[in-house]
């Protein structure tokens, strides 16, 4: 079975990172979470890339704010499809370092960016990955999406009400 | 079998699209390439993303420039992974416009978003996607990835034998 | 008589566009106001979009944040004016990504764009198109600017008399 | 019958405001054409902008570079709907500078702002004020769209014909 | 004797404006005070930007928001230097707006631009243009450059006093 | 009588800085050019700044590139008012470093900034310092503001005579 | 022995610059502190630049915020490295304006740049500089690496342990 | 004796970093050259970084372009003092991506950050690094900033011989 690795450079990152712990537990998909620090723990990192895709993990997902090295560090290392969460940290320039430095990797090692503290879509875009070749997890995906549209329907009728 | 559907905004978007296109061709992985475009041709939009699913298809990727909604288009209607490819287009405000309106996609539809002008990673996060599930396709990306190391070994010893 | 549509991408977007609301209702302007997502019931802004100009709507205005594609997507469809509101949401990137992804539409698709949470202005546009063939509608925004004017002249006199 | 005015700045603005005059010109709507600087021709803009409404003209379109004050300062003294076109200039930085003086303006006074140099938008947005109201030029609007469309068609017909 | 006009778009920039009469009236140069709004009294700013120079006034101090276009349209009509203050208002995109609508003026029609929400250095530079050709003010602008050097001096000595 | 000093940083920033001193000339009003560099001159940038206003200099015009320091070090030395000009240079990021690096100056210190590469303006800034308090050259900025206005009649009659 | 200089300019940036004077002081590095202002004590930052290397001073670490001409200044006078650290001031445009204005320095004048309120890494900066012909220096800053992956693990083991 | 490492991420990166070289030769400071690519080559990454201090290098210079990570990395892994080039490549989004990637570091890993494409102010600032304890050195870099302000004093005395 299909098993999603969530990592972040600090424990300071996990308010954002929860959401995306939150709704792969809503999907039933078996997830690890770990703090791996590009910046702080490189032997880590270097041990946690090489050996992902050799212990079940399908999918990383990884967050981390400011100069955020850890996704594409990631993605160098390991044949695995990398999701980045660029995380709006403290002294972050609006969350533009983040952002960037996740976002414009060079050719040749892609990570999967969501947007600004997006840690619930990259939840999400992990499901889908696993989804797209596991029928179980696709049919959760489209009946989430029959929810989304429910709760605005559910929005429109009590302001048409009114 | 995987399929991967390669889809853009305008033919303009071509020039930089024809890297998916070709290093998809390089792992072997099956593609089809349409232009659907989401301002002008709305009908198509809505068909290609609520049916690419059962159509065989396992991952899309959109290219799109400027106000660029057409990955998130797709996102909001199907349940499959999507890749955004951030195009600078002519009139491109610096590429700005594209990036923000793939990346900046809310809560619960994702956009997994690469580099501006970034179709060759999009292709090899396609590719990694498929070999999350699909060990011969696996092991063509860390084939891919020593040969990078290589280029840059071969780069590194011609600089020092100088 | 002309009727205005305000449709918003999400309930969260409703403080930003009272405004827009108000003014019409001052200006004695008919409305209707719904809650339609892009993302999220793209069924329902087909639908929308394509009827809007045959149900009696003149002028719709789109209200959105984020990755905004909800004002771009009903210009896509709808043979009428459609006046865009980026509204800056809580992961926004300053508002950068709102404004740019509503104004930067690309050729043969106009949005037409207001500041960074305009909804007031888009009211006030709206009921200027209405205006430009209504005789009664534009003796009430030449009154309404007379107002404006003398809300100034009341603070300059107010300041000169201290 | 309905008229456009298409004033720019500087003639200068020319090769970017041609396009309005064009498409406003392919729907066979009358326009008028004039170069108007709010920082050169001050008493013109006031004659311009106070009287145009007077003069059968229904919408205005007005481009400008940099520091762009000729939308603004149109809307601000006349009740027409005015269009604003921020155009690139040579000594621009990357266009904010336009986009941002057209687009922020305050309650009150509007401007309907298109893309970095998009007139071709704002000639098709005044047209699609003008159809509001007058079934012809809507009409034309619609094959417009229509037309659109089958581009985008031919386009992908011809790609997947190779 | 020489005088100084402040003016501003709306009283809601009298708390950032306030500085620039606190250090005025500090430094004994004349001032008057107005609120003179480019967008919403147009005849109001015809007036006092060609009249100024005739009664007296030496130098025009002018605070506005957002696409702030009252420097700028004070300087088209004026012979006299004006000094723009780019006010941070409340929707202003982080005070960019305000910067850039008022210091990428054009070729010709020069504003005196200060930092963001820097009306103390707008009444500085008034009072440095006076003493460009007044002793008695010079004087003064030596005098308050020793006390600012002073005050550095002093916090210095209570520093490595400690 | 009132002379200008027009200083720049290097004589590469002398293709921007030649239009300050050919208004200049055109204005009849006496300058000074000089190449004082912050950084590589510093104690010729002491003494400048320190005795400009005791050799008959009534206005500084200082130009300089990226982290542009020149502009606001001779203000922080000298009582005269100084006139910033941000130039673009090579590796500046798009001017926005040229353009904060003068323009965000503490309280206490101002320059008067103008446009990215605005020599021009920074030229017709300084004679209307001059001509705050020197009827000879206020006719003259009367007289060239008319001529400014005039070209664009002229273009606007050659335009609507077609 | 080495010793570091840890200049400010202004008081306000204190507790900004205060990590950089606690982390060396846990390194047992000699430190001197100081406020230098180059706007308002120009004299000051001369003889302070100039002197500093004779004085035993091996580094210098200047904090500065808005249009920072701090750091780029005592560059221009010490032949020291110098070490800047662009402090988020009130009125900063963000950050972007002390950001740029120490980093962007031209050809021949670095400034050793660290992120936007980073005076502690300025600090083991600093001691990196000395550490690199100091041994117990550098074995000290080995420590600290140790300790920032020890801290990290502790943070991994107890979520672990949840 | 001192010696520098000068890398960079790929061949395409020499030009920039050609000034490096060549400045460091031109102080007889000894060098080596390499490319080490943090994404492509991540073991060789490990590798230098762990051992440069103890293979006699005093200094790092490392250069990257994009999401550039290569400088940050080898600061997590090395006691040295590292500096970073960011270096505008082509997909670059005009050289943010680099700047805002390697300055942004987390507390606890700095990185000596230069001005975008800054190879030569690199290689004058790891000359100061040693210069701050090697006498020889300190001497070359005072007479380098004679001749820099010899050159400008050149400059300048053509100009007035004009």
């Amino acid at each position: 079975m299909s098993k999603v690795a969530i990592i972040m450079g600090s424990i300071s990152d996990m308010p954002v990172m929860q959401e995306a712990i939150d709704i792969l537990k809503a999907f039933e998909i078996e997830i690890e979470v770990d703090i791996v620090s590009a910046h702080r723990t490189p032997e880590k990192l270097f041990d946690f890339s090489t050996n992902a895709h050799t212990r079940g993990i399908s999918v990383v997902i990884a967050g981390a704010g400011g100069a955020a090295h850890l996704p594409g560090m990631v993605a160098s290392m390991s044949p695995l499809p990398v999701i980045g969460v660029p995380v709006k940290s403290s002294n972050s320039i609006d969350g533009w370092d983040s952002v960037l430095s996740i976002l414009q990797m060079p050719g040749g090692v892609p990570v999967a960016t969501v947007a600004l503290n997006g840690a619930k879509n990259a939840g999400i875009l992990a499901a889908q990955i696993i989804g797209s070749h596991d029928k179980t997890v696709m049919e959760k995906i489209i009946k989430y999406k029959t929810e989304l549209k429910e709760s605005v329907i559910i929005a429109s009728d009590s302001l048409n009400k009114k």
